[in-house]
């Protein structure tokens, strides 16, 4: 009799995972005690010895909660009893900044990527499920900001390395759970003999995440019919296809349609100084030799797609110093209207103190 | 003073989408006689004189409820009311075929589609608000099938000429409220001192969009903050353009990478016959002539983005007579598998009682 087809599916998707990882180099599960990343856990320890490679673990305290300590003791042993070696837990301090999740989020991948570089781990392994993933892209939604904001998760990622003590290569991170449902992943736990911790902070609405879990999600299923969760996942998985292509495009037109600055601001095209112009063409003077201003083609730019020269736009006004976060699809739309429904109006002012205006058959974004 | 911001906002994007019709041509508006409709209605009657321009309106009665023809003539009336010329009610039969709602839909277009022939209206104006669009994002979110099932309602399109009597040309239909909120447009409704009537069906939660309307977005809401809808609704906006993007690269790469059938069997390309596949390549013979097997390069394939790639196997599968509806996303990723991880499988068999294999640097995909 084979093991219990939740613990299988668990196994071959950490197989799968190892699989793509260089031979013989040891991996390591992040594990919260919480049932995936236990699950998680339990197939590595399984699965590791068998493609021949060592396999530890790693439980993150972020001293959030009373008895975290022995809450990260209590999920060390449990690792040990597994067989991976190394275990261990590491404190991180958690400040504020940019709110908990986030700073929490922060510190724990800190942590993970030191211990990743001291143990010359060629992976880390993260239990992210597919119920996860649909919580993400429906997060995501709230942005409102495109592709990008709707593709989720990665089911692997590279972060820098976090010291120079480290090899220089950067820390790769896997999601082997991604496509597995919460419900299949924590069936393994329980089948594979582990107690899970369940963490109260999952069930605290103060957490987007958590109202989206317990309200959002099931109102959506009970709306849409049921399935809304892997339609969700498979939605972010094809965005982020999309939202990888579609920026690759932008990014190699914006190389094609830019301007030096000193050359845009020598050559003088066929197209009229606008009317209304002087003033904004010498304000925005400025800032030539600042470095910040930027200059592209309009005439370049008119021919792509709209999903192409809005990234293009954009990837514009980043570069001329507008802060990602705070421009809006609302500022890069007023922006293409310069370039597809010019009728001589002036500029457009974008979050920075930026101004973008067109002249001389150039679109040009720099500081007012 | 001027009009209540919310009669001037309605106002404003009536007249918006008048500029963008031919001149002195005559412009219907669809009425249900419901608030957004009604708000429509009233907007356009201001309106369409200002510009110099005839304006009508057409309510369908659709004949599922009790008092229908009752009510169509009630909203004629306030339609002839608004000075709008010609105003009428067309009764359509609708047949359950794909559900009440789509048969309702079918037989509503038919009829505008008539109606405007008739008239040989430039354009046909339909009430649907940034509401309606973001539900209308949510339910696309259910089919899971990435950015085109997410991209709502286009602000405006084309129907072909509903009958020989008609110039041709289509029907070009509009939807000048698409930006606005459901809330502002009621109030310009009301503000415009027209009394609007709430279909029952409306508050049916056996219709997947009520359900969607009265609770999962107000759960979102509640769970992600407020701004939801605009954000559903923004997220439409740039997912149709990814999706317009997307598909014409797919199309051209499609165009670019197909091998003509009779061409494809004849050149015998250096990679030898796959162990196993004799069979299937002289199965998938059947199929020559018959005009439905498609034959696509491998090697230009294997240089496209994902997103392109996975498009033109999709096109390729429906090219050859797979159907639309019932090619999942899990399908068009095994026959990528074909592609990007061969390693000698064999066939993938495909909704439609088809078969996509690999021969001679070839992918091919026909009748089994």
């Amino acid at each position: 009799m084979g093991p219990d087809p939740a613990v299988a599916a668990v196994r071959l998707a950490v197989r799968e995972a190892l699989a793509t990882l260089p031979p013989g180099a040891m991996v390591l599960a992040a594990c919260s005690g919480g049932a995936d990343s236990l699950a998680l856990a339990g197939a590595l320890a399984f699965e590791a010895p068998r493609s021949g490679r060592p396999a530890g673990a790693v439980t993150i305290d972020h001293g959030l909660q009373d008895g975290s300590a022995e809450r990260a003791d209590a999920v060390v042993r449990l690792l040990a009893g597994l067989g991976l070696d190394p275990v261990g837990s590491i404190a991180v301090t958690v400040d504020g900044r940019g709110g908990t999740e986030n700073a929490a989020r922060d510190a724990r991948y800190a942590a993970l990527d030191g211990a990743a570089s001291r143990l010359r781990a060629a992976g880390v392994l993260l239990g992210h499920t597919r119920d996860d993933q649909a919580e993400t892209v429906l997060l995501g939604l709230a942005r409102g900001s495109g592709a990008r904001s709707l593709s989720g998760m990665s089911p692997s990622f590279t972060r820098p390395a976090a010291s120079p003590a480290g090899d220089g290569a950067g820390v790769l991170y896997c999601r082997p759970l991604l496509e597995l449902g919460r419900a299949t992943v924590r069936r393994a736990c329980l089948a594979m003999g582990l107690e899970p911790w369940d963490d109260p902070h999952n069930d605290d609405p103060a957490y987007a995440r958590v109202r989206v879990r317990h309200d959002a999600l099931p109102a959506l299923e009970e709306a849409l019919g049921p399935g809304v969760a892997e339609a969700l996942a498979r939605t972010g998985r094809l965005l982020r296809d999309d939202a990888d292509a579609l920026d690759d495009l932008a990014r190699r037109a914006y190389a094609d349609l830019q301007v030096p600055e000193a050359a845009s601001n020598a050559s003088l095209g066929d197209e009229p100084e606008e009317t209304g112009e002087a003033g904004e063409a010498g304000e925005a003077g400025r800032g030539v030799g600042d470095g910040a201003r930027v200059a592209i083609r309009v005439d370049g730019l008119g021919d792509l797609p709209r999903a192409v020269r809005t990234r293009v736009l954009r990837m514009a006004a980043v570069d001329a110093g507008s802060p990602p976060g705070t421009l809006a699809a609302v500022h890069v739309d007023s922006v293409d209207r310069l370039v597809t429904a010019w009728h001589g109006q002036r500029h457009v002012d974008l979050p920075g103190g930026l101004r973008a205006f067109r002249r001389y058959g150039k679109l040009l974004i720099g500081p007012v």
